[in-house]
């Protein structure tokens, strides 16, 4: 399956070209070896499309990542070892434990900020994917006073509360990463029971019951900040109110819509819905 | 006719490469069943042409539909499936009739709203197409006081009073989409004569005489909600009078300036002008 | 060297692929057929290239059109019939006289607003390209009183002063086109010597004493409205004033700067510069 | 290896196609003949890369240009001829001396400003490449009294003074070039300890210890621009402090981020990684 998943891919990147991210190829070397029915596999393959969609839709840059829980352990998760989201591949996913310990490192670079996930996969049981990002037009409100919240039904997945964790009030001057893991538990508890948080002067991040959820609350959480900030220049905003948050969460996660996001997010990245 | 359109396409797409979205392969298989003669194929391929541009002039995203009046029966309209209007193709499309039911469904899902399109056609007998999209650049004036009106003359098509509906008037608390056909009915009541509507929190509604005229309003209705945006950032806009916006929407309808539109929109989407 | 002019633009086309606009083959049938020592094909092909670019660069969408005082005849003007630049090939070439009466219809539908074009070459004998636009980011200029000046250097081609002309102030309620030659003839004498002119709820013109500088000049009052609208956020800006206008257009349109642009411009819309 | 590191960029681009500047090809008959030992010849390829990716991100358009102190010997440094950054190949990279003169002219026209680069690199020993660029989302910077200065740690790099240079002080009305070498002496004055300068109604100057540090300066230098003018839109931003300046540059330029982000811009231009 996964040599047909990118055999397909593969011939339609030949027949029609392809532009932006996402276009460079998955080592056809190391996927051949891959055995199609590898515990686990479906989700993996999942994480790689998730990285090419965040890169796609600009959510990362060179930076950011994503994990998920690891389908065959939940006390380890799974991300890329350090390497810009466009251009991940298979063979460069690691696994960790829920301290952000490498439990096959084979000489690969971690993330430095892979206790933001080790954090949330820790205090968040029912959480199997999170995404931290840049994204440029999030970032304006990790810097000002300005909630982050809600403004459109289908932004609504980002939840009715969005906390900011300033790193300097407990850990003073540093380089803003969230490096240890006594850091992104700080940060985690800030997080609470909130889908999103803000992290001051840094990027965003966002959680999911698995990645399709993940990635496309990530998308959102760019389109609610860029429609936020062009209403306030308008006036001020009338925003969803609880109840429509929450109603309007389970309509955008259902079967209705759900599937048919991450269909639309896969092939514009190029690679067939997994 | 249809093979050739889309053999046409194809080569177009295989010669030069495409970028973007709408580039994706229509079911060649299907259409090779499809008979060159079939009533109102050429009203179906329009409504395939409108779903790609739609999309490529991102003024939908995973989530939009566009409909048309189905030209073998006007009591019934003619939608896709449930799916992303980037990747529509000719077996997705479902008929319904005017209360949203569909006629001819096996087992396809069809879209949730599909009640604004059904009530619209019911109430308004000359409207042909209607779009639902949640163009980002016009969702800012769903939420503000700040009525979306034409500044330039290229947008005067979208008319000189653009209704806003709050579905939580009259049903309190929802998820805010247009599910049941008396939500449907009140949304087409508000709408009126007028060709737009906004939806608070949520998007717009753009109507037309037939496929082109409704594409062409919704492209230009998110031109004209940027430009006023950034107009009122300089000082109070100058805009048009009534008398201009007639003058200027029979002109940008008129065979001078429609047909050299579409044209245009068809091929950045990479689709012959049907 | 038409023939190469276009095989070469293919190979490129072939070999690369090619996004956004600017990508829709020329009529190779027509090229064939075109003798290469035409008297004024040089004009013609850049003329096609002004189209090209102007559209690759979002200075036009599907309206919006630039000519060419003709070089076999300084009171007559070419440019394209009613057609979307982007699609514009050598066969949609029309040639008019200084009233904007076609001298070679044969059958062609003219542009509505040649009569812009028309009447600022009858004014302006020294004034060989005018391109007409909508460019978006200018529009918020043409419906507020704050002047569009240069605020950079390479903007400053854009010239000193940009009148704004109204024509509701002579004609009352209209569609906003200028359609006849006294319409043309008042906008010609509202523009006066300077370089461009803004359009009230409608564009802007751009006059070149060549058409490499009017593309040039249409590009940057783009960039330079962006960027004024962008500065005025912060504070009042600081503008260039008269002499570095007049010093920094100079260097503008060098030979150290304007052929560096134009080669520029021509290949990222995938032509051979000419 | 450099022949290698073409042939795999020209499988890759027509295996893919591409999209955006830089994917115009380098001169394969050129490159063919450079011996792969020449010294300082990865150097001259990532200077390549440089004005590709600059390109590519859209730091520059037609104008702007990068350069790199010579590897050869640190009294000269190398730049393209006067060309647009996309453009530019191998065979346009000229020699000059501290002064700013050409060293190997063969009738090649230089950049009018390459004396922003002389004068850096003769008064900053430690500074091995130097970015000119208009960046647009920098420009409003350039023309008001708001400091430009980091809000998020990805952008630390651009350090936490950016003074404003204004050629009228000290030259009166000109044309706003640098074109003599006490104009850049003059500007390399006002640049003192800092990373980067603007320059008034003009643009920016980057600097960096090797080309990706400059590289990836001048990306966020335009990413730090773009978040500043939105933040102070919805309020006075908190900025970094100078210590998490220093600290967030340093994990920026580690072993850990640089190469990450180098990988993928080269990607994303279509280059190797060089």
């Amino acid at each position: 399956m996964t040599q047909m998943l990118f055999r397909h891919r593969r011939q339609l990147l030949q027949a029609f070209g392809m532009a932006g991210l996402g276009t460079l190829p998955f080592s056809s070397g190391l996927l051949a070896q891959t055995e199609p029915d590898v515990p686990g596999l479906v989700e993996f393959q999942r994480l790689l499309a998730a990285n090419r969609i965040l890169a796609n839709e600009n959510i990362v840059d060179a930076f950011g990542h994503v994990s998920v829980r690891d389908p065959r352990n939940p006390a380890q998760f799974v991300m890329s070892r350090s390497r810009s989201p466009a251009l991940v591949e298979l063979e460069d996913l690691m696994e960790f434990d829920l301290d952000g310990v490498p439990l096959d490192q084979r000489g690969r670079t971690p993330y430095g900020e892979r206790m933001i996930h080790a954090a949330i996969y820790a205090a968040r049981p029912e959480i199997n994917s999170v995404v931290h990002n840049h994204a440029y037009a999030v970032l304006p409100f990790t810097v000002t006073d300005v909630a982050l919240k809600p403004v459109v039904h289908a932004a609504a997945i980002i939840g009715a509360e969005i906390p900011v964790w300033d790193i300097r009030n407990e850990y003073g001057d540093t380089d803003m990463l969230v490096r240890r893991i006594e850091q992104g538990r700080s940060l985690a508890e800030t997080l609470g029971d909130n889908t999103c948080l803000l992290m001051r002067g840094h990027g965003a991040v966002v959680t999911g019951t698995d990645i399709p959820r993940a990635v496309l609350t990530a998308i959102y959480l760019q389109v609610n900040a860029q429609v936020l900030l062009q209403a306030r220049q308008l006036g001020e905003p009338a925003l969803l109110n609880e109840a429509e948050v929450a109603a309007a969460t389970a309509s955008q996660f259902s079967d209705l819509a759900l599937p048919r996001a991450w269909e639309y997010y896969c092939q514009r990245a190029g690679i067939d819905p997994v």
